[in-house]
């Protein structure tokens, strides 16, 4: 399989991985809307698949490699489908759109980077961490990199005020990591603390896909905005399922270990809930904050948190927020990318990986 | 002593420092030029002092305080000299221009931050790194917080074409860590690509710093280039002097370990030089290599490595290094600044710290 092929494959794997989901759980319709959505994501992520695989770093070393190791892997290509849907609610997915796309892909990659050294990541994507296989210093430089990368490719786009804004979504992200290095092991962390989080290492970069697309596709400002805004909220939706799996997902699907984030002591939203519960249960997650190691602890915190009802209750948040981003696309006209952009929605509520 | 008084004295600390070692080696007409060049630096680099000063993330957490641990710890500030002095030698050092000093310095310590991970350096400037005081997290994204707030200030600097040319830089910087990393231990390492790697790791962003420096005192194409070119040179002794301190520096004065670079096996220019000259010196080295602990080897390796003269070569590289970096300013009118550049080209290459 050759680079393009293998890309073209990740652009519609997300979606078919969504279909497959919600067909088993009887959303027939939904299923529907989202073959179709996979067509668009074919064509439009086998356009960046070039430059997803063109990461090459001047100089011999292991930092080119560490990146290509991980950008490689696929994943799910959300963001870059985001922006080339938002741009197709417009004039389409040209040249600066593309521009967008494998920016929000490389700072995205930057970001994995530097956190699978910073949690001492041994596993992302099914496959080891390029930090297990070049080393800490290969995956530093190498986030390093694909930020210049990223930003190389913004530049090239050549949009009005989209440079800026990213560096705005860029210190958003690095500030949301401040607050939960702050936060963690924290359970006293409240829902404001958790959503200030969530919103800035997460929706923050899915807000500025969507507002990027939308540019790339010549919106004006309310339509950019409103794209911003269903950005914003799908991304809360994302994070707010991403939380979920970390206690109800299949390693062999979503590719991560379960309790990654609960042994890392990071607030989630579950966990949240659950504490709100049931506050007894802040006794039974003493040991892991004291960094202690009981066999089976993690699972008894999981079947406590599942018991609680707290997995249920955020993925009605999630709902809600998805929702509301759905709300967003109303001042858009009509068109098979906003019946896109509604069902991947609704599709990253469902999602199981 | 508030903020501005510190780094006030920062800025004329380096050229008081060098004017000393010039004085003890009796080279009294370059100390009396030093005392000359101190007062740009004081007056200029207090001009700096509030954005120095003024490194804040805006969520709670360690990221801020990580970055500003490094930033108030002051250094040489020798980046910052460069853009003062440079612009200097035209229309003077404006808002653009601290701008552009701002950034110089933001990006080096953001490459201090994640160097010391990488390295796992415990000490800098005479204390503890950000590392050891807030964790790997923090001094990774404090790291990743500086080259944003970088990027924002050459945005507000303003100047055409001064952005894309720092993201050449980091990116000659990160492909030269890339190629550091390579070599890591490879005693057959050439001059070449040792000369590669200092070139890109340390030369680049002193050439980005005078370059940058005349654009923002209005220098034309061809100013430009000359104070490009003699930044380049600059850096390169500078890089060779460090290296040289590696074996030969007062830690007191240096704030840094002896042997550090032959710790974490990476090729210096006097290690190449003395294995040129003594090559069973190998032998010696083989232990290091493979990471084992020999009390007194690093002792033993020094030993050898100024035995065999290979510190004064390296010094006398370093020297023509910067009878180069003078060269490229003949094109400029005489001046106070180009005097003062000058006398730097000197300076950097007799200091002890």
């Amino acid at each position: 399989m050759d680079a393009a092929t293998a890309v073209q494959a990740d652009g519609a794997q997300v979606l078919r991985m969504l279909r497959g989901a919600v067909a088993q759980r009887g959303l027939g319709q939904l299923a529907d809307k989202l073959a179709e959505a996979e067509r668009y994501a074919a064509s439009d992520l086998a356009a960046c698949a070039e430059d997803f695989a063109r990461v090459r770093v001047d100089e011999a070393g292991p930092v080119g490699p560490s990146a290509n190791h991980l950008v490689s892997l696929g994943g799910k290509r959300l963001r870059p489908l985001c922006v080339a849907l938002s741009a197709r609610t417009g004039s389409g997915f040209g040249a600066a759109g593309r521009h967008v796309a494998v920016a929000a892909e490389f700072v995205h990659s930057a970001t994995l980077l530097h956190d699978d050294v910073v949690d001492v990541g041994d596993s992302r994507r099914g496959a080891p961490t390029a930090r297990v296989v070049y080393g800490n210093a290969a995956s530093i430089f190498a986030g390093d990199w694909l930020l210049v990368a990223a930003l190389r490719h913004v530049r090239m786009a050549g949009l009005p005020g989209l440079f800026d804004s990213l560096l705005g979504t860029l210190e958003a992200m690095i500030g949301a990591e401040s607050l939960q290095l702050h936060s963690r092991g924290n359970l006293a962390a409240d829902r404001a603390t958790y959503l200030r989080i969530a919103d800035g290492k997460t929706a923050s970069l899915f807000a500025w896909c969507c507002a990027g697309g939308a540019r790339a596709g010549g919106a004006d400002d309310a339509q950019a905005a409103a794209l911003g805004a269903y950005g914003q909220k799908l991304g809360l939706a994302f994070q707010l399922v991403d939380d979920v799996l970390d206690y109800g997902g299949r390693p062999e699907e979503t590719g991560k270990a379960l309790f990654t984030d609960l042994r890392e002591g990071k607030p989630t939203f579950p966990l949240l809930v659950a504490l709100e519960r049931r506050p007894q249960l802040v006794r039974l997650l003493e040991p892991l904050l004291h960094g202690e190691d009981v066999p089976g602890l993690h699972a008894d915190v999981a079947t406590q948190v599942v018991e609680s009802g707290a997995l249920e209750e955020t993925r009605r948040f999630a709902a809600e927020q998805a929702e509301g981003a759905i709300a967003q696309l109303s001042i858009l006209n009509d068109s098979a990318a906003r019946t896109a952009l509604e069902t991947l929605a609704y599709a990253v509520v469902h999602r199981f990986a």
